[in-house]
């Protein structure tokens, strides 16, 4: 049969790894998917600077808008990130009836619902499967590999600029400006690490990993994010002494006493016991609760060149087998039929429910601990432990931590703003999320 | 559209569990499914037992060679386990025109290439994703997920009944046999527990993983197989103190430099800082090596009714999504295509390539130890760490514990033997291998 062809949208290095990949392997690939896979053409900026990443003999344009509809190419894979040129590229390939492969999370997570309803029309496939935590099949084991289950909640470590620094923050001991800086040396983070330390790069994985795990569209406005930049070493050795560790995880869970879903991301402190808060460096690791599976764990590298490029092809390798098949043969792009999605809300995170780790810079004096436990059972929030400093000898203040079981966001908000008012509090009360994912 | 009509053969824990799977999970399954899935009728030894496992609703024949063929089923659903009749019933299924779904390891690691073979000449599926560590969809992965990737090894822990053994036995440092009866009696272990705690059931599913990852036929008989009966607490506790856990791994790994193939389940010192090593209990998990992704972990329950249930049912959808399509859409059974598999060997135990741990009991006296070591040296076996315990007063022998480089083992063989004869070595050498995993 011939051979597949592939026309690639980017020169950077994921899409060098693709090509690297599929020439490398490429015996190994036509063993596999039954049909040779080609890149026909390279769409990108510069020329030369295609060349010298790609190779001499390999075809390159300038001209992105004539490539994607060429007929000569059944596939086209977009790689230039961003959610504006990246957006009407996808769409005019769609509509050419050429099957998509996309690596960009941000154009999924924000206009997904578009794309996904135009590939149905056009009766094309867009696999994305490198767009959440890199090489991981985490897609393919959500929306094939558990389709037995209901899905309850869902955890993962995807962003492994973050997961980097904040290993080195336990593991040495530094604060969260010093680690930056040493990752943006060696390469974990960017020039403008905006995206990945203030959690919106997480927040466009959990929010593709949430449509295809509860069958809802994908929602990205109305996930609840925050990044790392506010954690200090203190509290990151303080939620050790607990027995905790804190990661920066992307949530999603099914709500049903309130028919909702929630969807968030944050820094959560987890049972250093748990597999999932022993994952360190850059590595990426996903946490998938069903309720017939229970628990399973997916872990790999969530970035680079060959990671990325090994999901983009097994994508490739996906649409080659059923690029000729009826489209009811295929598996839904977010995992459920599109007639059969729901429009199950995601709930305001004031209603989101989690425990909490909360530090409290207190003046030690009599009655402190008293009225700030006071307060929180007046809101009922109850304690699971507490951990007081001994205060230095001439020193006036301490550092109170506690630990609270389940709770409503909302409560927690009001109890801390009255905590917060008291005098004998004495700085901004740290509060930092728990789950015992369990 | 019609459901798709499934019938079961066997009424055990798997079979219970995938009727309620498809029960509870019905309207979630059509919704991804795009068809509903019902299981028409099940074949069971005893109707009485059937009716009061799965419900009197249910209709159950003790006649399994006529379910197999009936014309109102379109999957047949295989849990009886063994490999004679439930053999004969698949290939019975598959000759009618039935898609097969299966759990059974040890009929596809046996006769898996017959199986396979019928299938394909039929045009018919065969799913087996329950055959290899329970819920987790490890085949998918394998198959689908990583298909760009050579494959360099894989190493897991595939075995629960083990895994909790070794679990129990480090955490409380007892004796196997002591554990074993505590298993038996939780129901982690069966009354005759020889396939798992001899390895046998763990092979059985590394030579499956095998087949998929190199492209070549199963092949059972070809595979290395040391259970857990021989290890005893100390070595447990040695390992530990030299950074080790001791886990029973199903490995198999590509050795270019033979072009062949290792196969093999063995106790295995494991850093304790790999993700794997730190997998307790009943739990299973599958280490996957790709040339492009790098490693990837897969994590969860590897058996119990409704884990197993959600690899059968996953495999359900699948078909139900490809039943229709030209056989040429389908992914090939072994993962690569079936013109495609290569006659790359398995490897005799003597070519493989470990480091090791070993731990014998020597004369406490002079020249012990330079004499080991020589015998190391001479067949160029190199020494990576060496710990000789303190002999107590009085007591004139002592341990000497070495863990070795990477070495043939042929050649670590030949130095035993000659380490064995020595008359200062006082009790048989124990050896356990060892894998970096990195």
């Amino acid at each position: 049969m011939k051979p597949i062809r592939v026309g690639v949208l980017g020169a950077g290095v994921v899409a060098s790894g693709v090509v690297k990949v599929l020439n490398r392997n490429q015996q190994e690939i036509r063993r596999r998917a039954g049909r040779g896979i080609e890149v026909t053409a390279v769409g990108a900026r510069s020329l030369d600077k295609a060349h010298a990443a790609l190779g001499r003999d390999i075809e390159v344009t300038t001209d992105l808008e004539a490539l994607v509809v060429r007929p000569d190419i059944d596939i086209v894979v977009e790689l230039i990130g961003g959610t504006d040129r990246a957006k009407s590229l996808v769409l005019a390939a769609i509509a050419a009836g050429k099957h998509v492969v996309t690596a960009n999370k941000a154009l999924l997570a924000v206009h997904g619902n578009e794309v996904f309803a135009a590939a149905h029309a056009q009766g094309v496939m867009v696999g994305f499967e490198a767009a959440v935590a890199g090489g991981i099949p985490i897609i393919k084991a959500l929306r094939e590999g558990l389709t037995a289950n209901r899905i309850e909640w869902i955890a993962g470590i995807i962003n492994g600029t973050t997961n980097f620094i904040l290993s080195q923050m336990r593991s040495k001991g530094l604060d969260f400006g010093v680690v930056l800086k040493e990752a943006q040396r060696l390469g974990y983070a960017e020039a403008d690490p905006t995206f990945d330390i203030e959690g919106i790069d997480a927040a466009h994985k959990a929010t593709i990993m949430s449509a295809i795990a509860f069958g809802i569209p994908v929602q990205f406005d109305k996930a609840h994010v925050e990044g790392i930049t506010p954690l200090q070493a203190a509290d990151i050795r303080y939620a050790e002494q607990l027995g905790y560790r804190i990661k920066l995880l992307g949530i999603t869970k099914r709500r049903d006493d309130l028919h909702g879903i929630e969807l968030r991301v944050h820094p959560t402190l987890v049972p250093a016991k748990r597999l999932i808060a022993n994952v360190e460096g850059a590595m990426n690791a996903v946490v998938v609760q069903g309720d017939a599976v229970g628990t399973t764990l997916y872990y790999g590298k969530g970035a680079g060149s060959e990671p990325t490029a090994s999901a983009v092809v097994a994508d490739l390798v996906d649409i080659t087998r059923l690029a000729t098949a009826d489209p009811d043969h295929r598996v839904p792009h977010l995992a459920f039929q599109p007639d059969a999605l729901a429009d199950t809300p995601i709930l305001p995170i004031e209603q989101v429910i989690t425990s909490f780790y909360l530090r409290l810079v207190v003046a030690d004096e009599a009655g402190v601990l008293a009225r700030i436990t006071g307060i929180l059972a007046e809101h009922g929030i109850s304690i699971d432990a507490l951990l007081q400093r001994e205060s230095a000898e001439g020193e006036h203040q301490t550092d109170v931590i506690i630990l609270t079981h389940d709770t409503v966001e909302g409560r927690m908000a009001q109890a801390l703003a009255q905590m917060q008012a008291l005098p004998t509090v004495l700085a901004p009360i740290v509060r930092i999320r728990k789950e015992e994912l369990s």
